[in-house]
């Protein structure tokens, strides 16, 4: 115990440079090998072979430093490396020096946002985004928000901000006092409103899902019918959630016609932009959804198309003081107003949350925005585009492949048959159910195969809409690193793993 | 531009190895002055100051490698350290090589917990440790939960999860279809019971505050009258949250005969240990509040008493499936049952949150706990309330201070009464109203001090119970990394800046 004793006293002054240089010097590694494609994109081990090759269980005494590094080292061995060139599976990846930076340093001072006084410069560039936001992309005259963690949190924001804008005595009574309160949200909308609509207390029940179109957007007609059908059976349409970017194939809702019918029945507007809110940073679609400048909300996650770590989320209000009338409370411990060197009810942003501390999520994204300069940002968006639309050419031009929809944003989702599978459709079985039975089994296969061999990773689903069911199929994701090399070798892995089956 | 072009290229294969190695000086830096009390706590700038101190500007160009480290260098500056061994403000603090290498790490590789296939590793963590609590500190024969983005984010579940148990229906139905329900919590409470009550729709009438002792603990005879009261208006009490470490005294409710009460009138038990829950850590706290063994859910913050960075939070209720039932939606898109490689069904946990993707925050506890040990920990909790006692048994011994109370945890509140009080009490003049106003700006004019000086950071408040009123007064937290050397600084240091005032 006496070498244990040493770590344990409270006021131990060595820096353990030696330990933390070894940890600089995985991370080097790590941040490398994502950056090359070097090295397996996962190295998947079953859950009852992964708790036979590391040591899950906690020790009674303290272990060495060296046995630690080891430990970090298997961790590392099989964790799943979402920044791998070749990882296309999820709707965030990449890495970069900067915004790891910004994290590392963060996690360093250990800060929380919920004062001026705790976390000054902070708090200055919450601002100073939202600011730059409201004035070059979402074009708002005023702007109010936070930073929460994730994308699902920032839709709850929206919920929350529309039931207090209409009806402010709801922070006292709860929704047991108010009339029957219905969100609309298309049936391809991200089902954090679903989930948003429980946490909140509305239930389930209160969620109407509107039909989209073949393309999977919101049909502006059917808002409209469902509107009034809520209306003749006494409940009142609170808000719209409005997509812009669907989880699957990445397409925007029609943001103007929609912003337009809310509007003539009184309905917030809140923009789920989390994923496809990047889009903003080009001209060309500020022009087109012009209407975005009316939206009452709107929600954004940074880390998603662009390399920042998560998270790294965003929530903007037109409504100033909005957020801080649903959630203050006026702590007397936290928020005193008695603070001599500032003013704090100017500067404090804590009480405006539903949170209390809140992690410093704004540097790693400032960090990369110093790095890559406005310009930079709005560029990279553009690039990923490219890239995604390098990629579904190459799809249309392969004979075992079958777009779904023109990509709008970076997702792009399409059919792959193997070759016993395009003789069985030349023979007309794509007609029967018995072929999308088994090209249901497809995806799943090939990705369980890239997956034990750890070279690629992707998504696969299945899409019910009101109009059109449609049987497993891929959905890939270009983020801010992917290029043309990474699009080619992944439709080939696609291939290659696919084509006997 | 050509110079930006290639930071933007998506497939840069560059390690930028010499930025990474200057962030690393200064993460290295910080550390070694937070550990030995070098440096300020703070370097305080009003906000127009700071302003002008620091360009809070985003470029449109991209800025060098140098201009950016220069830039972290002045965020350093005028950053708070609340690891800095004089920062007794919050309820967090401390620094560790090894909690900030799982913090660094999991920022890395850029991971998320919501399915085994995503964060294998992770989620063996989270159940492993949640198995360790069910099994060494709270004795429940079966435990689930999870871990989530901070305190008041876990007693929201303990909320929901009360609501979910009770009444199924409340998923598809929401609020308005169930009775009028109470959530009880002591009037000296988190307020995030309060925020808890605003965000999930039953409204800030729903809460119900109990009276504390002079304590600051709830009275359990005022718990059970206010549960009748409750009952005669026709309302139905849902839960009641007991504090296990109040925000300002520390202290605890008296949790076995409030469960008991609770248990009377089929309420769900929640608590509140996001603050004092550490004290779990330690038999003689076991065996005297046993009833925990009772309770339904439980929160907890490892970040707060331990050194490990924000946020670090877990949420634990003794019923298996519940967060699941109450939350899920199952998701095509993510949720997939047809997983080939393992159970889907068994492994994949993100459903079970209102979250989607989630922060891997478990690692970084993981490590602290691997260099510690679990004894290492139990006697971590120890120590500090060893330092605890010393300090207050200083500020007993000290004419111009007045203790509160006994400390039950980690932290020590009393009065300051500089000099020229000290004759106006001798006069008798404290028993007048002028006396405390006057001593109610005390704390505010010290803290300023200590501030511009950067010397120290330390907490006032005044506090306001049913049976009592306090003005404002000194609240010193007691972390892992605070010594007596630390404790015996901090009240010369109060006794420095207040004395001649």
């Amino acid at each position: 115990m006496e070498q244990q004793d040493q770590h344990l006293l409270a006021n131990d002054k060595k820096l353990n440079e030696k330990f933390l240089d070894d940890v600089f010097q995985i991370l080097k590694k790590i941040i490398l090998e994502c950056k090359t494609g070097n090295g397996k994109v996962i190295d998947f081990k079953t859950p009852d072979q992964l708790i036979k090759e590391i040591d899950l269980t906690l020790p009674l005494k303290g272990q060495s430093d060296e046995e630690i590094i080891n430990f970090i080292k298997l961790v590392d061995k099989y964790s799943v490396k979402t920044s791998h060139s070749h990882f296309f599976n999820n709707l965030f990846g990449g890495s970069n020096e900067y915004s790891l930076a910004g994290d590392y340093f963060t996690s360093t001072i250990n800060g929380s946002m919920y004062t001026y006084e705790m976390a000054p410069v902070f708090n200055f560039m919450e601002n100073a985004i939202q600011q730059l936001f409201a004035e070059r992309y979402l074009k708002w005259s005023t702007i109010d928000g936070v930073f929460c963690p994730g994308g699902s949190q920032s839709n709850f924001y929206g919920i929350l901000a529309a039931r207090q804008h209409k009806y402010p005595e709801f922070k006292r009574k709860g929704l047991r006092a108010l009339p029957d309160l219905k969100l609309f949200t298309s049936e391809l909308a991200h089902y954090s409103i679903e989930k948003g609509a429980i946490m909140l207390g509305f239930g389930l029940d209160s969620v109407v899902k509107i039909a989209c179109d073949e393309e999977g957007r919101m049909i502006p007609e059917e808002f409209e019918k469902e509107i009034q059908k809520c209306i003749q059976e006494g409940s009142v349409p609170l808000m719209v959630n409005l997509t812009c970017g669907t989880t699957v194939f990445g397409v925007v809702d029609p943001i103007n016609k929609c912003t337009e019918i809310a509007q003539k029945y009184n309905m917030w507007v809140h923009i789920d932009g989390c994923w496809g809110g990047h889009l903003i940073f080009l001209e060309e679609f500020r022009n087109k959804y012009s209407l975005i400048s009316q939206a009452d909300s709107f929600a954004w996650d940074a880390h998603k198309l662009f390399n920042v770590p998560q998270q790294c989320t965003a929530f903007f209000t037109r409504h100033v003081g909005l957020l801080h009338e649903a959630n203050a409370l006026g702590s007397d411990y936290l928020f005193m107003k008695d603070k001599k060197l500032y003013d704090a009810t100017k500067y404090d942003s804590g009480d405006k949350t539903y949170q209390c501390a809140r992690h410093i999520d704004v540097f790693k994204f400032w960090i990369y925005w110093k790095h890559f300069g406005t310009l930079g940002l709005e560029q990279i968006v553009a690039d990923s585009l490219e890239t995604t639309k390098y990629f579904a050419q190459l799809v249309k031009d392969h004979p075992n492949c079958e777009l779904i929809n023109e990509p709008e944003y970076v997702s792009v989702s399409f059919f792959y048959y193997p070759d016993s599978f395009l003789k069985r459709k030349e023979l007309g079985e794509d007609k029967t159910e018995k072929f999308w039975e088994d090209m249901h089994n497809i995806p799943p296969i090939i990705k369980a195969k890239m997956v034990e061999q750890g070279t690629m990773m992707v998504a696969y689903q299945k899409q019910n809409q009101k109009s059109i069911q449609r049987k497993n199929f891929f959905r890939f994701i270009f983020t801010a690193d992917k290029g043309k090399e990474e699009a080619q070798f992944a439709l080939n892995e696609i291939h290659r793993l696919g084509k006997d089956l």
